[in-house]
């Protein structure tokens, strides 16, 4: 298998659900052209894939939960919106492109963020997109999606990293952020595929241990490129990090034990996935793409 | 039954179940500080008592629903925090006490929503909270509260809202904001009662209806009580909707119309509950009470 060429192909299956999902039109139009201007600026669809990816290495067919799966980008999504606001880190570019509220002003792009982020939940409350799901199986995958979101996952880390700028990094917090602000919403991704699939414990934890390990070596990355990577290849401005003082790895570790450390983390990933066979290859490579990813 | 301790105690249940929800310390403490702020600055908690009024007409104990119900005020909060941004309505003054981002920043402000929007979809998805709920039961009712708070629902009622700004009024306008922006939510508030409970199709229907018409006339009166109403009565300041040329019902049809309004709508929401004997008389004294109401 190339991977390439898997990623690709999933990347296709999220967008055709988006396409299809918010074909009809509604009212007032500027809303869902806000919503789908960030939803089609380019996302490389990493969660809604790790999810897939799992649910295939518990033993599901994939095409059996692209919808539910592809939730989890309406929330990465929503968050982006959020981020890139004036009063968060007031960022003009994403993705080569200007930012929702440079287009669509601030008023539209909370609200946009607010819809997608109520749509995913929608989404994930609706049996009717896969007939093998239990009901049971659907509430847990929301609530573990709900609370790696709210205040106990991405919102507390998007609230840290903002306290913490201008500040010198220190260890604890770091880890506080990047585990809530990236980590969390990554391991609930992977955790998707079990937990829908009726997998026992020990494949639950075996892959929240690798959907943690590679959420923050995630992360680590997004440090390490922000300030290696070219505006090019990232389609934001280089540096932006450094620009308002965020807390970083390469600012507490410098560059190369951040590499470093996001090595061991992948390598982590790797161990935990020793109780599969190749039925996990997928995810093995998934974890290398994301350690030598460029953008 | 007085209906102002009926109120009262209910109020209470729902106070109850915040406190020990939002119990355990979360970090950063400032995100959990100023989801509690917004959350007992004095909301009369209409949507969960409607939501356990519902439930008890349907056959059920209201005590059995509590925590789904409170969601509902989970994300009525969420959306005032949100409409009184600066980037939207820009209020200073809620409920008699400053508005959230006037204590927290924006940045806290706009983050706090999120993490109370996020917190109402998590509840909703626990099964452990009731042991009389069906899975399949909780995923519908989580749906429609999701579908009346999206792109469809309050979300593009406070877009077209924001759109429709020191534009003349005119009826299709006026009754797409308002049944958007605060009557779906009111009305799902209602159905979570027979959606919880599992009542068949008259049932729903005829508590659909209800809530159709309580939902719009509760934001008829909320324009008149932004005219007649006084600041100690309201907790914020009075003719803000003037000031900024909102769309509303006095705008279009003067005062005495918009009561006249008013008064057809609680009518017809009487009407619909024909179908029910004394069961539903809590309803009607609630439908009562949102047309009498002086904040």
């Amino acid at each position: 298998m190339d991977i390439n060429n898997y990623l690709h192909e999933k990347r296709d299956l999220v967008d055709a659900f988006f396409k299809k999902y918010y074909s009809r039109s509604h009212i007032p139009a500027v809303l869902q052209e806000a919503m789908l201007y960030s939803l089609f600026a380019g996302g490389k669809r990493v969660r809604p894939i790790l999810a897939l990816a799992s649910y295939e290495t518990c033993g599901g067919n994939p095409l059996d939960i692209v919808p539910y799966a592809s939730s989890l980008e309406l929330i990465h999504t929503y968050s982006l919106i959020h981020d890139d606001l004036p009063a968060m880190d007031n960022d003009d570019l994403r993705r080569g492109k200007p930012t929702n509220h440079r287009v669509y002003g601030e008023a539209i792009a909370i609200l946009a963020g607010d819809a997608l982020l109520t749509d995913a939940f929608a989404i994930l409350a609706d049996p009717s997109f896969s007939s093998g799901i239990t009901p049971s199986n659907l509430l847990f995958a929301l609530r573990e999606v709900a609370f790696a979101s709210g205040l106990d996952g991405m919102v507390a880390g998007q609230v840290q990293d903002i306290l913490s700028e201008k500040k010198e990094p220190d260890t604890d917090t770091l880890f506080f952020i990047h585990t809530r602000k990236t980590g969390a919403l990554l391991r609930a991704s992977v955790r998707m595929g079990p937990i829908l699939f009726g997998s026992n414990q020990e494949v639950l934890d075996a892959l929240s241990t690798y959907g943690e390990h590679v959420g923050l070596a995630f992360q680590v990355i997004d440090d390490i490129l922000d300030i290696e990577g070219s505006t090019e290849e990232l389609g934001k401005s280089i540096g932006s990090d450094e620009k308002i003082k965020k807390m970083t790895y390469p600012r507490l570790y410098g560059i190369q034990k951040s590499k470093d450390i996001a090595e061991h983390l992948i390598a982590d990933a790797h161990e935990a996935l020793s109780i599969f066979g190749s039925e996990a290859d997928t995810l093995r490579e998934i974890a290398d793409y994301i350690l030598m990813r460029r953008s």
